[in-house]
């Protein structure tokens, strides 16, 4: 017997959609002493008519992944402590209703709920207009849309792997496909694992350019914390080499960057570019944790795969999206062509990957949430931090 | 046992959507004397594929809802008497199928050949470009489409209530969400409902603001009426306050404007704004009759729910869609900006409704007919009609 | 018994549709001696969730038409010889997933991979604006999508015909609808047949303008094939009264128009525009050979059908989309306003119908190549060929 379960749930290759389906401890790893389980489910009613869901319980928390939206990951709940945000969005909205260009390119936003969304792959970011090279070998104008394309494009391949012996880490992969002849053939495979009994989960991804020429590339980690985490007295923590205010709002309360408010109506968007700091093995953390210290989620990452952060922070009312994105990326969220001026757009030659691994836990009582501080601390390492009073600019 | 049979059809929430099902009288309310029957199917083939339609027989007239199309209802029929008309549209085309933006905004006349097609939540008429604001706070442009989204958008939650007991009204209500992140947070309850033996159905609707902030909305009832409703020599009779020529074609054909052409190859749509009277007790009444006036549906409804009334009369030849709309609405069909400009625009504050009822019934035989005009006559009070000849303009 | 064994896969106006269903020579024509079969399938998994394909086995080819895009074919496969082209596009893309209007228009791109894609109805070609006459009769724009709406519009009705008697023809019909209100009411009804055992496949579709009004149409047969038949050394040979080069980088490599290169890494497409003889019967006939002269597909029409030939050079490398089209067609795939301007632009009165009717065969052994070449000689008849070197333009 394989030392690994293997199970397709999803494949456009061997032509097969799992309608539902739950594999359990009980049948995989009967000596697992947490009882977890993975169930398929299709979404039913309105815009999320015929989603795919699948739902992962490793006896401590258990998170939803959507491989309808790109592989995005829905939430993680663990007892009351939900990952995530009350977003305004509240189906699970099928693809086939977005129309990307719509509202000025920012059609994206029907569908905004989820606690990760991929931003990416041609492109993230502000929508607008930038050039491309068409089928004539010809500059022509295109209109990017607000975070491109891969969080709506539906995986093509997806599969569950279950190790049969200790640690029987559970992982749930897709591949998610952004091609078009004359265009990009950029090839995500997006890989969420958990150990049984864990308060965490791992993101293991890559992205491959599967075309014949040179291809400019965006990869942001859109993830985002409503209540309970989020809340008046809240903090982000990081390791912070240099933070820079993307506009003028940001600029005005630059002084209280890491400090979150209360839900207040009337609150616009106020979005951070930070460079973090790493340790001497090239890792990073960052944490957000709630005003009594003792929850919060840590985000610990080699600074490589994910260079810049984005602290995107909209505590508006909770009818409006009560929300703070920590979003780690290869580039900012800026407009491709401002990425691409400032030299941060990464490239991917024939054949190559980029890869991004995180882990993403869960911290529970002052003593763990004092110890994951005292390793951002750590990582800090007494050096200073710049901040740029200068806007950077969306587009 | 309840007063009320409630049964739920579709509903996100609950990851529910019923594929077909039948309700009847004898089931249900088996003392009434009026053998109705409602069900519930789903569409195949083509544009159609996967649409969910409510066929509501009431013993007397039957008539089919649409949810997915964000409950437009498609058509009544009653005997040889069918209310609706023939567009060169012939399926029921899902949402996924239209693209709003193609054609230069007006892709919504792909899908578009129902009785009543509602017009809206957040914007409705013209096409065009108008200002929002964006996340920023600043403001941005964004392409209105011609009749904003709402007959487009599948409606997440449908139900079924009957009463048990005398009149035993059936009610068919669903949910439409106009959902956006940074943007509108518009909910549409829809209903219409009928008592089992009668000649008239009843609109039953209430839009909310959801959002945590003011919100400006559009919300017309384009209701189209084709052959045999249509014909050379049909009328439309209303208490009319004031008439307005939308453009210059309607302006040169004012002096008839109630009088309904035969089918007229080349003929070119004329569009006219008109401001109903209502009674002392604010209920107006609106008839389209046939050339024997012995055939009419009218529709009577508060004027505060619907101040403005348009009618599009195009009498073009049966292929090209021979047709006309009595279009209630809380604004014209006017680009949002021009309504926002001339007052029109109504908000709704955050929690706030607008509900809008309406009767619409079948009168059959020249006794009938004669007295729905005397009705009709008796709002006008013999009071005067301003007819303007000068066109309000369309963007 | 009916001559004919008639079948119905998909019908909208029936509210019907085959989920998988096979057909068999031995259920309807046992004494046919070759063992045919058509097999109804619905793929699953990714971007092509949903889509309905029919594979027509004749004992000898085997082919797949796509319903869903526009009656498209996929592939005819031979033994070891597949028509066909390896695109970057891995999956059968359901239209719900295409916005033809994305990427400055040329969205048709992501889903492109069929051996024959029809471009058109109410237009094909290079994107851009063009003028329109809108709901009140005036001149509006709208932005043209390269290749029009037809390839990703699903088939309304599907039905199979088959022969009882020899030659036991096998025909797989579709109707596909391009109406809009306000807009084109065109209908295309797609046949493509074989005969048993035969290497050949016909065409024969019909176009017919269902509106009241005078209607433009395109319509243009963008056939593609990739390897084995297009290597180095294969060549295009066609009976060919004048060829103009599309632009500058067409008119470059002019001498070796009928010639292709090997996967050439950074090669730009290259487009002919040629007028081809006829034969005293006015039927033309083209082919395109592999190196050694021993395998080649014929395509053999009226010209009167299809007077327009493009040829496609597109040899880049096999993951860029290694591919040449050959596309005849009613106008070239130049933007309509240009085809109106020259004077190509074909229009249909209402009711009136274009018919096109075209064999495609496969070739296979030396002999066999030879005559083919012969046969077309025969059509250039020593007749001058004319290559023009003034660029044509696309729009």
């Amino acid at each position: 017997m394989s030392q690994i379960h293997q199970e397709v749930l999803i494949s456009a290759q061997r032509n097969l959609r799992v309608e539902s389906r739950t594999i359990s401890s009980e049948e995989v790893t009967p000596d697992c002493p947490h009882a977890w389980s993975i169930t398929k489910q299709t979404l039913h009613g309105g815009k999320q008519e015929g989603v795919d869901v699948i739902v992962v319980d490793n006896g401590t928390l258990s998170f939803t992944v959507v491989p309808t939206r790109g592989m995005g990951i829905l939430e993680v709940v663990k007892g009351d402590l939900r990952l995530g945000w009350e977003s305004p969005i509240k189906e699970v909205v099928h693809p086939r209703f977005i129309n990307l260009h719509t509202r000025g390119g920012i059609g994206w936003l029907e569908g905004f709920n989820e606690w990760i969304c991929r931003c990416g792959l041609e492109s993230a970011g502000a929508p607008g207009d930038d050039v491309f090279i068409n089928n004539n070998g010809n500059e022509a104008t295109m209109q990017l849309t607000l975070h491109g394309k891969i969080a709506n494009t539906p995986a093509s391949e997806v599969e569950v792997l279950i190790e049969r012996a200790a640690p029987w880490r559970i992982r749930i992969r897709g591949r998610v496909d952004e091609r078009c002849f004359f265009g990009p053939s950029l090839e995500l495979w997006a890989e969420i694992s958990t150990e049984p009994g864990s308060s965490a989960v791992r993101i293991n991804d890559q992205v491959t350019n599967r075309g014949g020429s040179d291809q400019e590339f965006q990869l942001i980690y859109h993830t985002n914390f409503g209540r309970p985490l989020l809340e008046g007295g809240a903090r982000l923590v990081a390791p912070t080499e240099r933070v820079h205010p993307i506009n003028e709002t940001a600029l005005a309360a630059i002084d209280t960057y890491p400090d979150y408010l209360e839900p207040t109506p009337g609150f616009i968007e106020q979005v951070y570019c930070m460079w973090p700091y790493a340790d001497d093995q090239g890792v990073t953390s960052i944490m957000l944790r709630n005003a009594a210290e003792d929850r919060a989620v840590t985000m610990t990452y080699p600074i490589e795969h994910l260079p810049y952060l984005t602290v995107w922070k909209n505590t508006a009312s909770v009818e409006t999206g009560y929300a703070t994105g920590l979003e780690p990326g290869v580039t900012f969220p800026r407009h491709r062509s401002r990425e691409r001026a400032d030299g941060r757009l990464p490239v991917l030659t024939p054949g190559a990957s980029h890869r991004v691994c995180m882990d993403i836990a869960i911290e529970e009582g002052v003593d763990a949430v004092t110890r994951a501080a005292a390793r951002i601390e750590e990582i800090q390492a007494g050096r200073q931090t710049n901040v740029d009073r200068q806007p950077l600019g969306v587009i």
